[in-house]
């Protein structure tokens, strides 16, 4: 039965490959546009090229020092190789998560100026090709991870125990890679913005401005490759938290091996459901283009659920309850997809308050935008609170929540179980979701070549069109992106305290609440830092700007080139060196607070700096989007439309919040997840801390 | 031996009230300058004494309904009595609160027109009304406090658990008093200065704005009274939850009542300590009046410090750990100071940053802000986890943190007890740190009155250097704040596990961490709204003075006055609409999260609404510090002075800040001290919780 199950989980994981190849090679058949747009499109390629191969030669060296420490350090009385087994998927994850965000800028660079011919066609043509390079982005990180966690698992003669390594690489390298990039991508946009249409009066993608190649080549290093990244990590720590949770005896003891591969399988019925819902994603006449990539998200989202139903009667004995469970993620989903939509849409009321502030002047606007931002999180956590208690009830059929319930206990690990499952249906559209995620880079990016090679109106009305569904779909798949990593990390918790053996963390003993604390205080200091090296990068790149404008007089008459490369270049090696600290700060943190204090003080500290991890991610994310969405609203000649000092408030608002929203937020999902993984690969070691 | 030692306690708590009387009939003895001046302080006066006796009335309705609630729905099996005590003390403390917020108001109205014109004099004479004012307000606060708990403590038999109410009463009218003078004086202060400044182009403290007497009452009603309510509640609860955990087994074994009235004698030291360090507070010649409120908090320190050595020599068996408990208390106060000084000064790195970033534009400039708002949270937690790890450990002779360590076990009673030590000695200096605090806004009041009646140039220079003192000892009094709210958190925590019988709070189960992201939820959403009723107040108020502008063409020619009182009404009536519903989601917060899932889910609520809630404190208010003083340094003339590019971006930052280090992050100190005495005296509620 496991090798029938294993070999379902490879076959499926290889029919994706399959398909993405054949999506690839669909893309690499269409047309390439003018010489103009292939000069521009090449320039992009090259930059994001050069930019990862530096990066992921950083990642490389810290990795390889890390691996050795790894096989060093982790011993176990029980199994000596633990150590080297833990290393070894230390390095294959790290290696995998690098493919992951190598195959996303792959496609990415080379869909991008086919999309911008694509618009000069029709907005079908355009939706399709950008959309596809998102599935194969998808298709390809979700069926690499399980790859990666299916071959360990059979090498490591099915002990999920022996894979976390595989998980701590993952999201190790994913930590590296979306800060990078996120520093990369901001600096760039933030200074481009700052010199070229504040202080020199240029639009944006004007090719005037020496910035503007290393704006949209930071679209691809760091919303692209950096977001594959994370998600490999994420949707690799999930099923590896699910499945040492499926071990648990009372569960074990109901469904054996089945409930072991339960995640991997239902995993597979996401890129089933994905390959189909791709079909689904096309522009009738006058649709809104968000409407038809709702549509094909539908079709995946059924198949799922479908394929939910039939894996539980058949694996589960037919435990029903597991099923809802299953749907009650898949529900919380959509309900923070609409919550984040509420949050940021300028169609309603938090937004809508921003732009109108915007009236009293640049202040007023931001204390309105901090607001909601703060206030978002509110509803937010209610329905992943909702979630967590309805599934755990619903796992072990809402049996008492009396106190002498702990995770020894067998109702306790049943009810934990459920939760896994709703973690499970909440992340089993997550290939669609990436492929949506991927459409919005593609489609700015498409849109900056049309602008910057002179293309016609009307092709540039169909990219910013295209564009601005992008942006939605950037919101939603980051408010997704938080939902799965709060849920996932209760998950990752409890097989935290199943491998550390430990009964619950205690928050009333001195070093669990210093944990505790120091958990939050992580979360705080690594997002100062983020945005900081944002600021620093640009301060940097603001100096070059400025310098090429005066000493080169030619390029604002348009007879004469800026020196794009040199801009890419001083963003790579400040990205490079910034995105170094502040990841090492959440990857000793733990380890410090673990050998100090002990795997209780780790186990406060991984639980507030998931709590405020999440919070504070919705908070950067939703200030950004909503800044930046006032801005679009007024852009659509409200309240006095562009020029206006609202306007001008706004485009304050929308700077301040480029670096919150996409370097500092997206960053920290990934440190929520990386603590998670982190602690479980090292937890054999904090049992020898010092205060014990 | 109890008899004597309360008789001491009420012995110093009069000699203290009979010294206040003594400062206010000195200072009422005063000058109080032109005619000028005193029509001006008179409608600062007027102002303040209206906006309190309305919003006096509006706490008065709810606590009324709140103590019948409390009458009724609190039962106990032993004591038929418990719900009647408790609303009594509810009342009780209420009203204290209260009526120390009125003695504070009360002063400082008084001292502000006769610093004015001491400023006229000299510096020395300003200095010493200013701060002898603030003194009055200093030892006003705490005697009432010790008084209050020692009558209760005398009616209720000596058992302190009966006191609870007391304390509960008093942080929820704080936190009314707090959020709404907060509102208040900032809506005031950022409609007077986006439309003065910015707008109309006239200097702050101009009498032609018509917003610039609500400004001047906002300094007395936000910054005095709020600030004198927030602080009468920490002391109480924090006295309080020291006397519940005298009472453990462990520690009652060893002192009997003396552990008990052990935090009400060390208070009393801080009494005296303070009206002898008073008398070290003058000015030398050229000395920076900074230097001399210093040298009095040294002597006010030095002779705590004597006072814990004496009460721990007779009063602990001599165990003198105790007394470097005490000793690690008052040190974090001070090395808390000096890390806020060090975010928050333009002398320093951080502040610079911004004043640098501000450069290339507002949004760097605030960018860099944020991040130095992060960035201070993270030295300061670190202190705050040391300290208590030490104070634990001189508390049980640093006996093992083995796991089998919790509240029922003696060697965690004694380090908690540590821990309740450390807290009062770093609590001891409060009588002269609130004088320092009160110092800050009476000599900004001080500035305007002069500024307002045309003063001569050479006392409002005396006036502007007394203010410029005024907002660095109010950043220090704001961290001191911070801090032994964590630190008092921690301990009332266990207090609450004590009153509760839980043995833990054990984040692992779903229903805690449910509580735990409540808690973290409730902060997020209450400086939201706290931020947003700021904005909404202020957008009434700016219609208001630009239709006075417009109305009433005499006011700009200066020959026609503005209507002050229409604008005081409207900040009033505003601040009052909006301080009741963020106040009432943070008591029912916790009553429904008690009711619904539990006690031990109400204890993952309350620590990780105290962590959340600390550290957003701590950004806010150290934002919105550095922001205001980048400003401020480049008004010394840096980075092009006054009216350069750089400037503007700073004056952004600083109305910005205005709300968050002024409304929120004051009103959040309130906040995190309710949550542990609203869960302390319903935990008896709890027990009958709907999911047990």
């Amino acid at each position: 039965m496991v090798t029938l199950l294993i070999e379902y989980v490879f076959a499926v994981s290889f029919i994706s490959l399959f398909a993405a190849g054949l999506l690839v090679s669909w893309i690499l058949r269409q047309d390439q546009g003018t010489k103009a747009m292939q000069d521009i499109a090449s320039a992009i390629k090259v930059g994001a090229e050069t930019y990862l191969a530096r990066q992921y030669k950083t990642i490389s060296v810290i990795a390889i020092v890390f691996t050795v420490l790894l096989a060093i350090a982790i011993r176990s009385p029980t199994n000596p190789w633990l150590g080297v087994d833990t290393a070894a998927g230390f390095l294959l994850g790290a290696l995998c998560s690098n493919l992951a965000g190598y195959i996303a800028m792959y496609i990415s660079v080379r869909s991008n100026i086919r999309a911008a011919r694509g618009a000069m066609t029709s907005l079908d043509r355009a939706l399709k090709i950008a959309f596809r390079g998102g599935v194969v982005f998808g298709l390809g990180v979700v069926s690499l991870s399980l790859l990666g966690i299916s071959t360990l698992f059979l090498i490591f003669g099915g002990d999920p125990l022996l894979i976390v390594g595989f998980g701590f690489g993952a999201s190790f390298a994913a930590l590296f890679a979306q800060l990078g990039g996120g520093i990369f991508t901001k600096a760039a946009d933030m200074s481009a913005d700052l010199v070229g249409k504040v202080e020199a009066g240029i639009p944006e993608d004007d090719p005037r401005n020496p910035a503007v190649i290393a704006d949209l080549v930071g679209d691809n290093v760091g919303d692209i490759a950096g977001r594959g990244a994370d998600l490999f990590e994420s949707i690799t720590a999930e099923n590896i938290g699910a499945m040492i949770l499926g071990v648990a005896p009372a569960v074990y003891s109901m469904f054996g091996t089945n409930g072991l591969l339960f995640p991997l399988l239902a995993r597979g019925f996401g890129l089933i459901g994905t390959m189909v819902g791709m079909f689904f994603v096309y522009s009738r006449k006058k649709e809104d283009p968000f409407t038809s990539l709702t549509r094909g998200l539908v079709v995946t989202g059924v198949i799922c659920a479908i394929g939910f139903y039939v894996l539980t009667s058949v694996l589960l004995n037919g435990q029903m309850n597991y099923f809802y469970a299953a749907l009650t993620g898949i529900v919380a989903a959509i309900i923070v997809a609409w919550i984040t939509d509420y949050y940021t849409s300028y169609r309603r009321r938090p937004t809508l308050e921003i732009a109108n502030a915007s009236e009293s002047g640049a202040a007023p606007s931001l204390a309105t935008g901090l607001a909601v931002g703060m206030e978002s999180s509110g509803l937010f956590i209610i329905v992943i609170g909702v979630a967590i208690l309805l599934a755990f009830g619903l796992g072990n059929g809402f049996q008492s929540l009396g106190s002498s319930l702990n995770i020894s206990n067998p109702a306790f690990q049943r009810g934990i179980y459920g939760t896994a499952i709703a973690t499970m249906g909440m992340l089993s559209v997550t290939p669609m979701i990436l492929a949506m995620d991927g459409f919005g880079p593609i489609t700015d990016n498409a849109g900056g070549i049309l602008e910057m090679s002179g293309a016609a109106a009307k092709a540039r009305e169909v990219s910013d069109k295209l564009d601005s569904v992008g942006n939605t779909t950037k919101a939603l798949t980051k408010g997704y992106g938080v939902a799965s990593a709060a849920l996932s990390a209760f998950l990752l918790f409890s097989a935290f305290l199943e491998v550390a053996g430990l009964n619950g963390v205690d928050l009333a003993r001195p070093e669990v609440f210093i944990g505790a604390m120091i958990g939050a205080m992580l979360i705080f200091l690594f997002s100062s830092l983020a945005i900081r090296a944002v600021g620093r990068t640009a301060a940097v790149m603001i100096i070059e700007i400025r310098r090429q404008f005066k000493a080169i007089p030619g390029i604002m008459k348009g007879n004469a080139l800026p020196d794009y490369s040199r801009c890419i270049d001083i963003s790579t090696r400040a990205a490079l060196k910034n995105m170094v600290w502040p990841s090492l700060l959440i990857v000793i943190g733990p380890i410090a607070v673990g050998l100090v204090l002990g795997s209780e003080a780790v186990g406060g500290l991984l639980m507030i700096g998931t709590i405020v991890g999440v919070l504070m991610a919705l908070f950067m994310n939703n200030v950004g989007a909503a800044l930046d969405n006032a801005k679009k609203y007024i852009e659509t000649g409200s309240l006095g439309g562009k020029g206006s000092a609202a306007h001008a408030a706004t485009v304050i608002g929308d700077t301040l919040g480029d670096p919150l929203k996409d370097t500092a937020g997206p960053s920290l999902h990934v440190v929520v997840k990386l603590l998670n993984t982190i602690t479980l690969a090292l937890a054999p070691l904090f049992v020898l801390a010092l205060l014990h």
